[in-house]
């Protein structure tokens, strides 16, 4: 399983991944994603992933390839006037992937379900943010619902819906995205360390974050039982009303 | 939708059911999901329920009749010599009532699932909770798992992963179950108010607490105020942590 999480703030964008898949209980593996793309001092992508992983790893190979194969004029991601478009490149690759193996897959009874984040900014346009499903089509983040999830995505909800408006600084999207992994990996053992962190400021056409948090970093370690430490608190105050 | 939560502590037993549902998005309604039984000075019994509503009022139904029917000598949840068997019991009126409705509900693509959280206490026995799913078999709660949700479980299990263990005095687990159904009801809209509460603690063979928490209660609008502040004020402290 996987949980994914990207903040579209005024302050820029905040993505967040986990790394773990499983093929079945006794197949658990890591696995990046999170990938980004960069055209210096032009435009900055990220995308995360979620579900089926051979669709979703096809569909990253398919944007890669058409960027890498010079030869061609051919529209990617890293060329498009819009992002809208890069969008619709991205739900392409998902149409063809779906296409070439979703039959199969349900044949056999499996699913073919995936989805994928994209966040980006290109020069002389705003930083959007697209949430891409299975069918290719896609919906993108506006101020009544500045962030998207994907995969595992209920045990972290509670925390962004209490926290995260446009307005939010970009340091609190980073902690509550972050406060909204420790819930799922607390709770869901199909999410696992190490995380994948990366930040965009708006305006930057850049990260000002792209990092690996691992499973025995300190810093999150001690982030981590300092909010359960906090919330033991909190509870305690609570333990005093009269309800 | 539905959310209930069920624990088993050794102080005793909290029952908490939110009274939603809906045929559809534009069909919703206000329903009890939480049902109780006692034999004074014998046996108290409750049960929360979850699923095709169709299938957990028959269950209901066929439980209440086996009990009503005094020309019989039927076994019933109120009379068994165990819990056990009276978990048997409601299982069996799962199963006949899925015989009876799910090859129809399945064949017009709509789903009969139904699970059934059933805890009781009898005279000279120990308080025992069960979680009877669709096909009637069913699970028991020990010492490593103490509770049991059914519905919308995720957005509420991060809280209750955090406090509760079998050790948890009885009124922290009343908050905590509160705390668990806040969460999901700012998250899910599937799940909503007024809330039915109930606590059975161990050896009285009966409840200390049987109430429904209105829409306008103004003591739960109170405590879940002060939960949104203590968690802003957790998030506070989270903000200066370097990770």
């Amino acid at each position: 399983m996987t949980y994914c999480v990207g903040l579209k703030l005024n302050e820029g964008m905040v993505f967040l991944s986990d790394t773990r898949t499983n093929a079945g209980m006794d197949n658990i593996s890591r696995v990046k994603k999170m990938f980004t793309w960069q055209v210096p001092g032009e435009r900055q992508i990220v995308m995360l992933t979620a579900g089926n992983l051979g669709v979703t790893q096809a569909v990253i190979s398919k944007i890669d390839e058409a960027i890498t194969d010079h030869g061609s004029n051919k529209e990617t991601i890293l060329n498009t006037n819009s992002l809208f478009t890069a969008a619709e490149l991205v739900g392409q690759c998902m149409q063809q992937v779906q296409q070439d193996y979703g039959p199969g897959l349900v044949s056999r009874g499996e699913s073919s379900s995936a989805s994928i984040l994209m966040g980006g900014e290109r020069l002389g346009g705003a930083p959007r943010l697209f949430h891409i499903y299975s069918a290719g089509n896609f919906i993108e983040a506006f101020e009544d619902a500045p962030f998207f999830q994907i995969g595992e995505h209920k045990y972290g909800k509670p925390i962004l819906d209490r926290v995260i408006t446009p307005d939010t600084p970009l340091q609190d999207g980073i902690i509550a995205s972050l406060l909204s992994m420790d819930s799922t990996l607390r709770s869901n053992l199909g999410v696992g360390m190490p995380l994948d962190l990366a930040v965009m400021p708006t305006g930057l056409l850049g990260l000002s974050q792209n990092r690996r948090i691992q499973q025995d970093d300190p810093s999150f370690r001690a982030f981590s039982e300092q909010w359960s430490t906090r919330l033991r608190d909190a509870f305690g105050v609570m333990r005093e009303m009269d309800v």
